[in-house]
């Protein structure tokens, strides 16, 4: 039985742009496996009622239903052993672990503070009310102010990704020679931001830039053949 | 032969209060393995020139001479591999290297703009004059004026901890069950303030500080026994 993933969707539902539905997308292309996706939106709460909670990702697994990206990358490397592991030994899990919770507490909201009002546009019109009320609650503040002091908070954001550049200048991806779930939680939230929006985050000397590139020729371009909105608008779905 | 470790020391030679000494003791206590520390001080640079550069720490073993901390616990688990790893295995030191980068480039400048001022105070007059130079080189400002702005940026110290706290939450230290290589990394910074100011730096209710006590707690308290320059001068190196 194939598995099955609900994955966020835009208002032209070939854009996916969730950053936690990504860790597990690329979480599965790791272990190469492959999972229908059904797209699905914020206020589609009924269609995902059987799994407990009301958030994707949600994968389906011949019977068995994980929420949440973490679960879903450790239910993976339990069930699948004997493909390449997502978190590796014990005792690299707890570095991953840390690495999720910077980028939770760190890259999120930095890039959710740069691109939130152009995912705004991109939703099926019946998310965009649910989507601007929850998140004008968490930043205190309308999503046109936000936008409005995104450039004045650029070299913040930037700044802060510094653990991230600096672990990048000494070895290719945060697992070391080879990318491993630590890569793909960091990079799904720049994935998010490449889906949904046509702001810039980096400059282009930036060795994050680098790595980000490298992440996405990951997998015969799986994220660099995604669709994005704001260039499909445009008549095209491609990457530059 | 046994190990020498050379080690900055304060005024008082008793006090040794750098952060990155303190993640090679700690690392020398999770081996079980003891060092005899020689008390260096920053201007004493001809006595470590052998090593090649001039910086603490510097270890000495049958021989072989080592530099930086990171490349001191590299060593260590190289050489002493039946004894208990401060890295784990190869996928393990990926992660590791993040935290000490995230510990470089936010706890250590954080910690630093808290104590810099205590710190010079505390010093052997001969390094007084360097350290105040390069510091205020670092900071671009006198150290009276990085201390005077330390309580208006504890708050947004306290913030920047948040990865930390939210893996401690869900785990005892930073690697996992028992501590790993991580931990003393970044508790290090926080004995350097331990040692070198009578600041407080957490809220008594923060798990951060939890963990803290943990830490301290480590090696039967090899780090809460250590000599303590504000309260030496109060006539006791004892903590309270």
């Amino acid at each position: 039985m194939a598995l099955k993933l609900y994955d966020l969707a835009a208002a032209d539902e070939r854009v996916r742009f969730s950053p936690f539905v990504w860790r597990v997308r690329l979480a599965l292309a790791h272990k190469g496996l492959s999972a229908d996706t059904v797209p699905w939106r914020f206020t589609d709460k009924a269609t995902i009622a059987f799994s407990g909670q009301d958030r994707v990702p949600v994968l389906v697994d011949e019977g068995a239903v994980i929420v949440d990206s973490w679960s879903i990358a450790c239910h993976l490397d339990a069930k699948y052993p004997d493909r390449p592991s997502l978190l590796g030994p014990r005792e690299a899990r707890a570095g991953i672990v840390f690495v999720r919770n910077w980028c939770d507490g760190v890259v999120i909201p930095g890039i959710g503070r740069q691109i939130v009002l152009d995912v705004w546009t991109i939703l099926h019109e019946r998310d965009q009310e649910y989507f601007r009320r929850t998140r004008e609650a968490r930043f205190g503040a309308t999503l046109e102010a936000v936008a409005a002091g995104a450039d004045q908070a650029l070299p913040a954001f930037r700044a802060s990704l510094e653990p991230l550049r600096a672990t990048i200048r000494s070895q290719p991806f945060l697992g070391g020679e080879r990318p491993n779930f630590a890569d793909y939680i960091v990079f799904a939230a720049f994935q998010w931001a490449r889906c949904s929006s046509p702001r810039g985050l980096l400059a282009a000397d930036d060795p994050v830039a680098a790595w980000r590139d490298r992440s996405l020729a990951l997998f015969d371009g799986l994220a660099a053949r995604a669709a994005r909105a704001h260039l499909s608008n445009e008549g095209s779905d491609s990457p530059p």
